[in-house]
């Protein structure tokens, strides 16, 4: 029986759920691969802290290098996390002759390019299941099994902490009560403004959107907006509009042009996505040969994670048994030309929400300022009369230009019934 | 660049479309593996019905031998459906040498076991992702990329006929309504029996159940019924209940017994399988790392089934240019004990409806039967009183053993007041 042996850097509570479940599903994985997967040895700053898991007390080291330059080691797993040594890590090991599993998406997607290339350079396998979505394989199936179709459009809830607190706030909780509550619940981090703001989701569409189109996107492509700002009002409104509004991942494509976004967006409630809810993440693909498809799990959590880093650890493996690596390559030389279209030439309906004061004209004047824009409202909706206090108005448009509403919207925050910024959120078709 | 060069039997509307697919994908093929896949021959008993596709005359053959024989063809695909010859053409083209892509569903579930055996004999890949659900992944999805997770429970909606059929019946048509609605849509054969009596959904829990459980499963361990009997009433009732009804493929182990059911069954509205409807298939899957998931797509067609063939192929010709072959084994060696549970010793919560004349006492005697076998009822709804015709009863139970309810049922049924026979449909709870 052939034995494959693995050091993990990094063993918080990813590290710590891979050694759990390699133990617990130790004897099905042999028997499904007919191979062993053994543990060499373990780096952490911290060796002392109890995970709950009876480990070889000499398995630990507080020296990553012990791991890297370990000549049994085939397969370095980097689950620490952060930029750096991460990166430097991953390098290195890689230089010796090591395969690479990692989970680290921020790494990917800020210093994706170099170590992709350091992998091909150097002929070793690098796999990244587990950066995206978790337990859901999605990486594999863009790069495997839906890679005889033309992607041109992918939406996807990639964050599962947002998409909890936006599954709370349409119970009625403000954007700060849900918040707290996913803290309660460990599924948002003690400083949550990666998730939040949607960072997170900019990386993991990054890892992506340059699988799915082979080009070699970063950060500065993508246009990036978070929950924050949202309201419970606005996801009522949303509702009786017909729509739920969920945080997506939207990469597009259109004769070259491609569209990367980041925001809080309004989904007909018949959408596959719209009832995917609190922390599970979804992401929906069109093919030009499936059509439609959508993959449903948790995005993340220690066990789901886990799952997808031994599911790259086996296809190593198998590598390893075949006596092949690169067999999916870690790069396909990126397409030369290709054009990201800015956000301002977007073309959408958007939801808008003003608080105004309930004088007469006030809904006239906001009606103007639109129309001077070119933008037709497709429906409307005004509270009752309240003369003291701003009342809310609610408004669906037809499409227009995000450059459009944007001006418009500048100038409808002028007027002095208007109070506080206008609330815009984009509506999203397939 | 290397080239692969297959050749294809069964040139219907399958061959056609991955001929299709093959030619409008394949620079973007091309440029992604690094190879270029060319069709040497394609053999069929009509060579000269117009598909739309523009071939070469000279690549056609009535004899399928001739792509058996050819030593340039490295992989054969057969796309011609039916149990003889397609057996006896895939295992000539094993044992001279060359790997098959197989769609052949009924094949794999009768004959799947010599098949795959024979694969492994002569070191050929085999790959047959396009049995079941079409462009949806699922195949590589148990293999691959949920292979760490022990997996003790799948549902899943896999036969688009079907579900069409249920999705008309849930908008009142009856079940002839439906069936011919969904035969002028293509979405039905004119002899629909295979897909309306779950044939086909049980030849494709063969070929899952036997992946995810490692056991060597045929039909005969499969208990099959089919939604030819259902009205929308039922359907109406099951929605009132908080339900919808759906054919499900269910596979179940618990401690070492398995469970294999095709039946129409009730599902709550809330259950991510709820939401598939028309003709999209999905597949829910629990791991013992990854929590739940859904895989949802087209599970059939044209296009979508060409996609997952060519995924095959792309995977076999990664193998080729890796020099590598079964990477994933066609079969690992199966588990030694395993015990399918009797249909009979099923525990589940029951759907009944019962047409009755509503006499004083008839509901009285219905209660005492089912209390006589310890079925109890968790409510009951019996519609307004009609002295002339029969009413229908409608009943939910709380669990029961499938032995009480089927005595009880044929107990019930005898009774003077009621007519015709009971309809009984489970209650899935994942």
């Amino acid at each position: 029986m052939k034995k494959i042996y693995i050091g993990i850097i990094g063993f918080g509570n990813i590290g710590s759920g891979t050694v759990k479940l390699l133990k617990k599903n130790f004897a099905l994985i042999k028997k499904r691969i007919g191979m062993e997967i053994h543990i060499k040895r373990i780096a952490d700053i911290d060796v002392k802290k109890n995970r709950g898991i009876k480990i070889d007390r000499k398995t630990f080291t507080k020296d990553a290098e012990e791991v890297i330059n370990d000549p049994k080691i085939q397969i370095v797993l980097e689950l620490m996390g952060g930029i750096h040594p991460a990166k430097e890590y991953i390098i290195q090991s890689l230089k010796k002759g090591k395969a690479v599993v990692t989970a680290n998406k921020a790494l990917l997607a800020e210093e994706g390019r170099e170590i992709l290339k350091t992998a091909l350079d150097n002929n070793q396998d690098i796999y990244f299941g587990a950066s995206v979505c978790g337990g859901i394989p999605i990486i594999k199936i863009i790069r495997e099994g839906m890679l005889a179709n033309r992607i041109n459009y992918m939406a996807g809830i990639i964050n599962g902490t947002a998409n909890y607190i936006l599954s709370r706030m349409e119970e009625g909780f403000t954007f700060k009560q849900a918040l707290i509550d996913a803290q309660k619940k460990g599924v948002a981090e003690k400083n949550p403004s990666l998730d939040i703001e949607g960072t997170d989701t900019a990386h993991k569409l990054v890892i992506l959107g340059s699988l799915i189109f082979n080009i070699p996107l970063t950060l500065s492509n993508i246009y990036t907006e978070g929950i924050s700002l949202l309201t419970p009002m606005d996801l009522k409104f949303a509702k009786e509009f017909g729509y739920v509004i969920k945080l997506l991942a939207i990469a597009k494509e259109n004769n070259g042009n491609f569209q990367f976004r980041v925001h809080p967006a309004l989904i007909d409630t018949k959408h596959p996505l719209a009832t995917v809810k609190d922390e599970y993440n979804a992401v929906y693909i069109e093919g030009n040969a499936t059509g439609e498809m959508l993959f449903y799990g948790k995005g993340a959590g220690q066990m789901p994670t886990a799952s997808a880093i031994l599911s790259d650890v086996i296809d190593i493996a198998r590598n390893f048994k075949s006596k092949t690596c690169m067999r999916i390559p870690p790069i396909v030389s990126y397409e030369k030309s290709y054009k990201v279209i800015p956000l301002q030439q977007l073309k959408s309906s958007y939801y808008l929400r003003m608080m105004a004061i309930d004088k007469p004209g006030v809904l006239a004047k906001i009606a103007n300022i639109l129309a001077e824009y070119k933008i037709s409202i497709a429906s409307v909706f005004q509270k009752e009369r309240n003369k003291a206090e701003a009342v809310p108005i609610v408004m669906m448009t037809h499409e227009a230009t995000e450059k459009n509403i944007s001006t418009a919207i500048k100038k409808i925050d002028k007027l002095p019934a208007v109070k506080g910024n206008t609330v815009r959120i984009r509506v999203e078709n397939s």
